[in-house]
C-alpha cells in the first residue's frame, strides 16, 4: 500500500483528488489537510465520501505526514515551498499542483515572481509530471511538479507535430510543419481551477456565457517552455482560451500549417505516436471529440484532420481538467513513481451524459 | 405601422421574432401560422406574450396574409419556396429565414439540393438580409434571403480585413492579409436553430459538454461564397464550429497572417470601418468579448489583437445566434426595406447576467 | 425626469437595476457607486450599457447625490443606515434592498442584529415597497425598505387565501383556509443576490446540483411577520428552500388546507383578487408555470389547482428575483412614489427561451 | 459470471446501464441491441466504452440473447411485452424498464392502456425490482418489472412514516403520522428518462427553466399503489412534479403531519429502519441534501427534520435518477437475483462538483 497525505483537501481540486485515491486499491490515505475545515469531518463537509473514507480535516503540519510515503499539495502558491523541504529530507515523496516547482527555470522563476526561487536546487532536481514525455525520469523521481491543465491539453495535442527526437527516430525524414506557428482555441468550463474564484466574483462569468480570456504570464511561459523543449526552437502560440458555463472539461482546436501537405498521414502519424499510451485515444477518421466523453475519467481523446486545402493540420483533443489535467495525471505520476502499473486506479469509465 | 404576418410562429427562431415584433411601435402582426398549434392561442403556448400580444395560430394560408406588407418564413426549407411567389405578386414583401433563398447561385443551389431552383429568376431577384453589406440594395428590396447566423457571425468579424473595395477607397495602399487563410473557431450554444433538433436526439450534446463538428455542405458554401464575394477572389476558411451548452450565444474566434504586421492598426481600422454600423460594437483595445453581453440584443461585439510575434490578427466577435444572427437581423432588414429608421424597436439592452 | 442615484451599482443587482433604468423612459441617472470600481468607466465594466448608459462609478458620498431625486441602495447591511438619514435630510427619497429598513419592528430588528436600531424614528416611518399591499402608502413614502424577493414570491403567492380584510370586504363569509399552515417549497436559481457568495465557495453549489437549504433568520422573520401581518393572526411555514443551476427564476409551490374545499373556486378567486394588478398574471386553468416564462420581465404568473382529494389548495408562482423579486418591484414602487403611472419603464416582454 | 443481453442500449438509460455493466467485475456483456444504430459499433457511437468495451450494436431478436442469464429492456413500452414470454421459456431472467410489468394489477393495467394485457400469468408472476421492500421476492423472481424513478425516490423517503407492519414489529405504539395525506415536491433533471423527448420539443423546457408539471396517470397509479401497499390503506397524495436544467438528480421534499409530534424522533427513526441498507444513507441531523452529491452512484441520501412548530415531518430526498432510478437499482437487483453479494459493482463514488 502507498500511503498518502494531501495538503489542501477541500478545494475542488483537493475534493476530486480524495475521489480517485479513495477508489485506488493500493492506496492508503493517512492524512488530510484543510485549514478552512480543520477539526470538521470529511464525510459531513462531502458526503460522497461517508461509507468509503471518514477522516478529520488536519492542520497542514509536517508531522501529520509522519507515516506517508507521498504528499499532495493541491494548495495555492506558496504552501509547498514551505514544506515540501522537510518532507523531502524526511525520505518522502512530493507531487504538487501549484506552481512552486512547475518552472525549472530558476531565472525565469524570478522573473514571474519577483523574487528568487528559494529552493534552486530543489527546482532543478523536480520532474514535470508528464508521463507522456518524463516517463523515464519520474521513476526515479522525489519531488514533482505537476502541469498545468492547459499545458498538458496543449502538448499533449501536438506531441506527435513537434516531437523532433521521435520524429527522427522514426524516420521521418522531413519536418513535419512548415513553421513552428500553431494557432487555435482552448475552451475550459468555468470550474477549472485556475479561475474559479475570479469566475464567482465576475457577473459576466456564469451562463449564456461563451467569453475569451487571456493566459497569466506564468501560464504563457510554461506553455512556451513545454513546446520549445519539444521541439528544440522557438515555438509561436497564438492560442486564445475561452471559458464556457461547463463544470468539468477542456477542448483543444489547434491549427498548424503543413510542411508538405500530401506527404502526412495525419491520423498514422497520431495513431503511432500514442500506440503504447495507456490514457491517449485517437478516434476513428472523420469523427470529432467532446469533452463530455471524459467525464471524471483519465483520458485524452484526440482527433485529426486536414483543413479543406490540404495545407492545414487540424487538431481537436478534449481532457477532463480535473481528471486527466490534475488529479489523474498526478495518480498516474505516482503509479510511476512507486513502480506500480500506471493504469491502476484509473480505469473507471467516463459519466456520460 | 407596418403589417406583419410570420410563418412558423411557435418554433424557436419563430417565437423569437415574434417577442421583438411585438415590442417593435411601428408593427402590427396580423397573422401567425402554425401548423402544430393551429387553433390554440399563442398567448397559452408562450404565456410571455399575456396581454401584449394575443392571436390564435393559423394555418398557413396566403389567405391569411392578405392585409400584411410584409410576411417573414421561420420555417424549413420549402415552405417559403411555394408561398413567397404568390406573395410577391399580391405585393407584399417576404423575408425568409430558410435556404430557400439564401444561396443566390442557382447552379450552386441545384448542386445543393440535386434538383434545380423552381424559382430561378425570383432566387436571382433576392437580396441577402445583411444590412452592413447590402443596406443600398435591401432598401428597394421585395424579396429577402437571411443569412445564417454562422455566416453573419464569420462575416462581420472579417469585413475590414478582406473588404476590398473599401480598402481601396480608405487608400490602404496595400493588402491587410498576407494570404486569405483565416483559421479559427465558432462556438455556439446548443439552442442554435440549425442543430436542435440533432443535438435532442444526441446523448453527447448536453452536458458538460465541449464539442467541435462540422459544417454542412450548404453552411460550407454560403461562408465560402460570402468571403469571396467580398475579397473578390479566393478565401481559404478552415474554422471549426463548436457547440457548448448554453442556450443562446455565438463567439468566433479568428487567426490571419498579417501582410505587414508593423503597418496595421487593427484597433483603428476595425474602429474606422464600423464607424457608423449602429449594432457593431468595437471594444476598447485589450478588452475581449463575452457572449452573454449580447444576449437578446440586436449587437455584434468585436475585439481585435496582434499574435505575441505580431504577425497574426486575432478577432474575436460574439453575437446572439437569435437575435443579431436571426431574428434581430431580419427585422433590422425591415426596417431598411420600409424606409424607417434603421434602429426602431431594435434598442433594448442585453440581459445580463 | 426622475433623477436617480444608484449605490452599489456593480453588483448583480446593482447592474439590473441600471439595465432597467436606463430603459425606463422617465428617468435620468445621475450617479452610480461602487467601491470596487471606482472611476473605472461602467461602460468599459459591462459592455451591455455601451452607447446606452455612460458614466464612470464614483465614491458613495453624499455629495454626489445632490441632483438627484430618489437614490437606491443596491448595497450590503449598514451603508443605507449610514447614508439615508443625511439624504432624507436634503428632501431626497431612498428606496433600500438591504435588511437595514425592512424589518420595521424595532425589538425585531435588534434581536436579530444583536443591537439597537440606530435610527428607530426612521425605521417606524420606513414603507415596505410591496405595491400589492403598501400602495396607498408607498404614494407619499420618502423611506422604502424592498422586501427579499423570498418574501415577495410568498406573500403574492398567498394573498387571496390569507388577506382577512380583503375576504371580508368580498364578502366570503367563511374562512378559506381551514388553518394557517402552508407548506411548500421555494426553488431558486444560484444567482440569487443573497447566495451568491456562499455558493461560490461552496463545492457543492454548482451544477447537476438539486438542493434543500435554509433561510436566515432574517428572513425567516420577514416571512412570519409578512404573513401575520396579512392573516391577523398566526401562520404555521413549513417552506424548504432550494437551489438549483438557473442564473435568474424563483419558483414557489404551496399547499394550504382549505376550510370547505367544495366552496371555494381557487381559479376565480385568485383572478378576482389580482384582477387590476398589472404585474400579477393568473394562468388559464390547467396550466402549470415555468420561470423562464418571466426571465428578465417584472411580472409574477401564479397557477391554482385543488390536490386529487380536493381538501388542498396548491398554488405555484414564478417570478424573475432579480426583477419582479427585487429590481423591477423597485422601479414600480419608485413609479407609485413620483406619481407616474405604474407601468411605465417596465413594460418589455421576458425573454424566452 | 453472469452472462448479460440489453435491449436498447443506445438510449439514455441503455448507455447508463451499460457504463455500469461494464464496471461489473462479474457480469459479461453477450449482445446489446439499437434499431438505430444497428450494425454500428457502440464504442464509435459512445466513445468512452473504447478499450473497455467493443462490440456491435445488433438487431433486437430472441437468438441474439441465447447465451445469456439474464436480459435487461430499457425500451419504450411493448418491447418486454413481446419478447420477455419467449426469453423465460428459455430459462432466461428478464429485468424490465418500462411499464409492461410494472403494474401488477390487471385490471388497472387495462384500464390505463385501454386493452387487456396479453400475458396476465406473467403480470402476476412479475416482481417489482425494489430491493428495499421485495428483497425476499427477488431472490427466487424470474421476471422483473423496475419501478419508475418517481416511485423510488417517494417511496423511499417515505418507508419509515408508512410501513405499518414494520412499525408494529418495532413496537411504535402508535400510528407515526397523524393522517397518510403527504404533500410535497419531486425535483427531476430534463435528463430524466420519461421526459427527454417531452423537453427536447418545447421551448420552455429549457435553461433558466423551473417549472412544474404533472405526473402521468400510469406514473400516479404506480405511486399510490406503492404508498397503499406499503402503509395498508389509502394515502393521499399531493406531490408536484418539478423539473430544472439538470442533466441527471432527483430531490423529494415532503411533509406529513405527525400524530403525535413529540413522542417521534424522527432521526433515529429513519436511522433504525435503513440501518442494514447498503445504499441509503441517512445524513447526520441538521445537514439538508444535494443531488450533486449522488451523481453517478448507486445512491439515496435522505435528511429529515421537523418543522419550526415541531408538528411536521419534513423529508429530504436525492438520487441520480439513472443510477439509483434505474439503471443502479436494476443491477442491484440483479445481484440479489443471481445470489451474490448485493453491492457487488455499485461500490464507485459520486462525481463531485
Amino acid at each position: 500500500m502507498i500511503k498518502v497525505g494531501v495538503v489542501g483537501g477541500s478545494g475542488r481540486l483537493g475534493v476530486e483528488l480524495l475521489r480517485l485515491l479513495v477508489m485506488h486499491p493500493n492506496v492508503r490515505i493517512q492524512a488530510v489537510t484543510s485549514r478552512t475545515f480543520c477539526g470538521q469531518r470529511v464525510q459531513d463537509r462531502f458526503p460522497i465520501f461517508r461509507h468509503h473514507f471518514e477522516a478529520q480535516f488536519v492542520p497542514p503540519t509536517v508531522d501529520q505526514f509522519a507515516k506517508c510515503d507521498v504528499v499532495f499539495f493541491a494548495t495555492p502558491a506558496g504552501v509547498a515551498l514551505e514544506l515540501a523541504p522537510q518532507l523531502l529530507e524526511k525520505k518522502l515523496k512530493v507531487i504538487d499542483f501549484s506552481g512552486d516547482f512547475r518552472i525549472r527555470d530558476a531565472a525565469v522563476w524570478q522573473q514571474l515572481h519577483g523574487k528568487p526561487h528559494p529552493q534552486p536546487a530543489l527546482l532543478n532536481e523536480s520532474v514535470i509530471g508528464f508521463p507522456e514525455t518524463q516517463r523515464i525520469h519520474l521513476r526515479k523521481a522525489r519531488l514533482v511538479g505537476m502541469p498545468s491543465a492547459e499545458a498538458i491539453a496543449l502538448q499533449i495535442a501536438l506531441l506527435p507535430l513537434l516531437d523532433k527526437a521521435w520524429q527522427n527516430k522514426s524516420e521521418l525524414d522531413k519536418d513535419v510543419l512548415e513553421n513552428n506557428h500553431i494557432t487555435g482555441t482552448l475552451i475550459s468550463g468555468i470550474g477549472h481551477a485556475s479561475v474559479s474564484t475570479a469566475a464567482s466574483l465576475d457577473l459576466n462569468s456564469y451562463r449564456d456565457s461563451i467569453r475569451s480570456t487571456t493566459f497569466d504570464a506564468s501560464t504563457c511561459h510554461e506553455l512556451q517552455a513545454g513546446l520549445h523543449a519539444l521541439a528544440g526552437g522557438e515555438v509561436a502560440l497564438s492560442v486564445i482560451p475561452h471559458q464556457v458555463p461547463v463544470m468539468r472539461g477542456m477542448h483543444a482546436t489547434l491549427f498548424a500549417r503543413l510542411h508538405e501537405p500530401a506527404a502526412v498521414d495525419l491520423q498514422t502519424l497520431y495513431e503511432r505516436y500514442f500506440d503504447e499510451e495507456p490514457f491517449i485515444d485517437i478516434q476513428p477518421a472523420g469523427q470529432t471529440v467532446d469533452a463530455c466523453t471524459v467525464l471524471g475519467a483519465n483520458m485524452c481523446r484526440i482527433s485529426v484532420q486536414h483543413s479543406a486545402d490540404q495545407k492545414t493540420a487540424i487538431i481537436l483533443s478534449v481532457i477532463d481538467n480535473l481528471v486527466k489535467g490534475a488529479a489523474g495525471q498526478a495518480i498516474q505520476t505516482m503509479n510511476i513513481m512507486h513502480g506500480i502499473p500506471e493504469t491502476i486506479g484509473l480505469k473507471h469509465l467516463a459519466l456520460m451524459p
